[in-house]
């Protein structure tokens, strides 16, 4: 699956919403990022995610990874953020 | 135990260096961090341990959480990471 993209104009509320969407979907969703204000705010959806899921008994964990990508031909190193209930 | 405060001069191989310290010592890490350019040292850090510790068969998460902080008086919102093995 496509990791989903997060910037650091992303709401951290809406992203929560979206990982919570695919975890519902049985998927094991990802985030990427390119930028320590991107950064900022998929961790915060992370953490945001891990209250709209608790309930339901999932405990949400994520796997930080570098990753190469490609941006108008450049290439830059992401983060991308494994998100999976334990 | 205290959580390591990593700040946005942290080195993130020092702080990985740290991380893997604790864990061989059995315990199970936090790291605190204000603002996003520190965020981004303690993630990549965190990235970073998962490649010190894998080959003793440790798979290293993280569990992203906010928590209310006092700095000079002040109430901030910092973010904790705990890092543990699964």
């Amino acid at each position: 699956m496509e990791p989903l993209k997060v910037s650091s104009n992303s709401s951290p509320n809406a992203v929560a919403g979206a990982l919570a969407g695919v975890l519902r979907e049985h998927g094991t969703p990802a985030l990427q990022v390119v930028g320590a204000g991107a950064l900022n705010q998929a961790i915060k959806a992370i953490a945001i995610a891990r209250g709209f899921v608790a309930p339901g008994g999932l405990d949400l964990i994520c796997v930080p990874a570098f990753t190469d990508i490609r941006i108008n031909g450049e290439e830059r190193t992401a983060i991308k953020l494994l998100v999976e209930s334990r």
